[in-house]
């Protein structure tokens, strides 16, 4: 373990081409990729910790993930020599050398996603991977006052992908905001973690509630109810981006 | 000729997969794919007029092009008619009868084009298929200052693609603007007609003054000099969009 670095990464990522983050033996990875391309570099076996898993179509614009090294290779010079070796759709946006005991995922202590809703009578040819395209007209002022009932502690249980297994479906959402960029409108969630497709099922609520199929107040009952089936769709996934990973 | 009507069709594509706009034997074009799609639809054969050729990778905003049809769609709804048959890279954006003598080129008596640059020391994982990435930092002040002595009725043989013959290599410049969207520099083309590769010419020679490796007054005698090998590179197709066309 002499002179072993551990290297953090910043990483972003088009999503629309891989099976997700995490290495599986059905299809290529975000995860595969950055690994293979600093073990090309160092010659060494790497084992690339990410902050945590994004799913097939999901983006990146700031995923954290860390390796351990012998490379001679500057740290913070790192991530320059990697991109060299990636395709154009992952990026390492910046690298630097951190404690020896950092690890990516168990000192995560919040995130946070941004979630991207396309509003347009015709869908755009430039964001059709990168956007949940909606051709009705949403009440974006009773979406935004949903929204606050997710704010604070709660169990989410009715917000997590049915069949996830973890020890605890309590969360704390921080923060839920709103910005419209001409016809794209973008979510921002802040919190201490997210569950399993939980921000997926909460902008899919939410956008049930900018149709009119349910009141900005349900929300409070279908988190108390802790039932999947009462909350809304699991929304597409292209529109969902990991914006930030806080230690 | 009974019951035939034109229709004109306003065009959105994003071109990455594409060999550009017009039909040849050795790659898929947008208007190949169109015309099959409305071909489908009406069940005759279709002869799709565009505004003119956009070259492979290139985008469009706004490419015009229309046709005619005895066809009982009405008018207004044929877009998204021919959308249902579409990938999503091609939107139609919207359709309407237009004189039956209406030419989609050669009633066309100007253009508008955009061109993105982006600028970052890294690239971006979502914008290399729409827009020209440079590393380093380029002077804006002076590219502004250079594009001015565009501006007006010129010969503009010197940012003709060299190879290609017209009748006359003068063409007027009404208007280049700039504008900056965070690391996005997006600049606008506005004329009575552009020669085959002049924007991305004019372009790639603007990046020249940029980057201080020519002065912005040199434009001028360049200009003067009708000789394509004084002009600088032509930008790369990614970052050109036909954003309107005059009638």
């Amino acid at each position: 373990m002499k002179n072993m670095k551990n290297i953090q990464l910043i990483i972003s990522y088009q999503g629309t081409e891989y099976c997700g983050w995490q290495i599986q033996p059905n299809g290529i990875t975000v995860q595969e990729v950055i690994t293979t391309a600093i073990s090309e570099l160092t010659g060494e076996i790497v084992n690339l910790i990410g902050s945590g898993r994004t799913d097939a179509r999901v983006h990146a614009l700031g995923q954290c993930a860390n390796f351990f090294t012998a490379s001679s290779i500057p740290p913070e010079q790192f991530f320059r020599a990697i991109n060299t070796k990636l395709p154009v759709d992952i990026r390492i946006l910046s690298s630097k050398e951190c404690d020896m005991d950092f690890h990516s995922r168990y000192n995560a202590n919040g995130k946070c996603y941004l979630y991207k809703i396309y509003e347009s009578n015709v869908g755009s040819p430039f964001n059709s991977d990168l956007a949940f395209h909606v051709t009705q007209s949403l009440d974006w002022d009773a979406m935004e006052e949903a929204a606050g009932y997710f704010i604070g502690e709660h169990d989410f249980k009715a917000f997590m992908a049915s069949g996830s297994s973890v020890k605890t479906t309590v969360r704390t959402i921080e923060r839920i905001s709103f910005e419209k960029k001409n016809d794209l409108y973008e979510m921002t969630f802040k919190g201490n973690g997210f569950l399993y497709n939980m921000v997926r099922i909460m902008v899919g609520t939410l956008y049930e509630v900018g149709s009119h199929r349910l009141p900005p107040r349900s929300i409070s009952g279908i988190i108390q109810g802790m039932d999947r089936s009462k909350a809304g769709i699991t929304a597409p996934a292209q529109g969902l981006y990991l914006k930030e990973v806080f230690y």
